[in-house]
């Protein structure tokens, strides 16, 4: 089962971090712009590539560090067909070094369109009697907003195909609240969503206990996190927010249980635009920015094994 | 403004109905499938080749009889790169004929990212200083469930380029009341989002009085329709879920203010594969699909106004 194989890999690499590839124009470097740039203009291609470009460098130096990369979508499909050709080109590339997939796009939808959704993510799309597989992730991110009939589709096939989900609970933006914490019988609502989450993974859990169907759970709310690792001790969290958004290692424990597992902390331009901040802008030059990506995992790691 | 565009069109075809373009490949004619495999093989190209034929066939037939069309993404991310230039080509194909696009792509994601599938869908993608029309629709669709954070890109790009939104209130599937009916102080969440919504459209509003951020309610649920419609006064409905899913012209008319305005229903299969259902299966063969998808779309318009 995928769950088991990404705690595998978190053994393996002692490392429960996944580095989020969210490629922003302002990290690329200069001299990678100016390549694709001469080649194919100031274009959507030319961004496109790129973003290739970059991402496999980044790749290069990190796969044996972490388990897994989390491509965020949306920042490929801003430049279209030409954005999401680079996307599926760094799954591609990504899964060759050997490392798990989570496709960050919180789709979501009514069945018959939540399939379609399934079959180009993570199931199998039918043309004529001919089944392909599409986007290639391992796992990916939904939203639960429309309930359990827009999960079901994308359930089934991850027992077909031995993939995984991350649904939202509670999320890391400073207004996730306004809906989430709402309370619904006492309780908030992304407890109510949790537990629909726990009951949604319960027929896919894992020889590691935990289920196929994870939840996704900010970093920057560690009393929730802490409440939600407490109900949901078969559910997997991937876990944003630390960095940038201010969340820190001290405040994700939580996310974590007592013997370190049970979580995968993401983080995107703490890494892969570490050339860019301190302290690594002073021992990296631009071109050296995988380097520096590299350094910035080993850092996160030992930031994170501190205090788990 | 976009709103008053389309209150605009929906007054000269008489017609609150929007033609889903939701192409399943079922509902494709043979004669269509045959020629695009023929020349592409049985492959996504091949796939997205034929959706593209289909849909620029039903266009052909529908455009003057409906303001807008509203291509659900995810029937053609379904194809991966190929069935994504299927959704470009079919928005760029639709705006030449004059219809409005309603891309149904129910996205959402925290501040920086949110941005980002706002730029490709609805604003500009720089590219070093260039701008770009990406996916070019007029309205989308989004999900509310991280909050306001994540909806305010959408709104300022819709301030700056003259488009809109429907964002997710009460959807129309059968399991929606699992958390969208939950109660908060009192009342469903599907209200405290619908207050969100209004509030989030107040800047935008036309010269009919509807805001640029509309709401998505489903037709199967008219009780709950009725009261968002008193409590949104100024917020234009997109109602799924007319025909196939089992709502009746009866029971949306409820999405309607007393001058018949306020709403648009959306049909996708009704229409689009008018031509494998009773009546219209007797009178059009399969080579006729489009002609039995003008038949359904003049058909639903007699039905809607006997209600409206």
């Amino acid at each position: 089962m995928i769950i088991d194989k990404l705690i595998e890999k978190i053994k393996v690499t002692g490392n429960p971090t996944v580095v989020g590839l969210d490629p922003n124009q302002s990290f690329i470097p200069q001299f990678i712009k100016e390549e694709t740039f001469a080649k194919y203009g100031k274009t959507l291609k030319g961004m496109g590539k790129a973003i290739l470009i970059f991402n496999k460098m980044i790749i290069d130096e990190i796969y044996d560090l972490v388990p897994a990369v989390k491509p965020q979508i949306a920042m490929y499909e801003r430049y279209g067909i030409s954005g999401l050709k680079a996307y599926v080109k760094t799954i591609e590339y990504a899964k060759k070094r050997g490392l798990i997939i989570i496709g960050d796009i919180k789709r979501s939808d009514i069945a018959s369109t939540g399939q379609a959704y399934s079959d180009g993510h993570i199931g199998r799309a039918d043309v004529s009697g001919i089944n392909y597989e599409v986007f290639k992730e391992d796992f990916i991110t939904l939203n639960p907003y429309l309930g359990s009939d827009s999960i079901t589709p994308f359930i089934n096939d991850c027992k077909t195909y031995e993939k995984g989900l991350f649904v939202l609970a509670k999320t890391s933006n400073p207004n996730s609240g306004e809906i989430q914490d709402l309370m619904v019988d006492g309780v908030p609502l992304y407890e109510k969503v949790g537990g629909l989450i726990s009951k949604w993974g319960e027929e896919l859990i894992g020889t590691n206990g935990f289920s196929e169907v994870g939840a996704v759970v900010g970093a920057t709310h560690p009393e929730q996190a802490k409440r939600l690792r407490e109900i949901m001790p078969h559910t997997f969290f991937l876990v944003p927010g630390y960095g940038a958004q201010g969340g820190k290692a001290e405040d994700l424990a939580v996310c974590f249980n007592k013997d370190g597992f049970g979580a995968i902390v993401n983080s995107s331009r703490g890494i892969i635009a570490a050339y860019t901040k301190e302290p690594y802008k002073n021992s990296f030059s631009e071109e050296q920015f995988a380097k520096a990506s590299r350094q910035a995992v080993i850092d996160m790691k030992n930031d994170l094994r501190r205090c788990i």
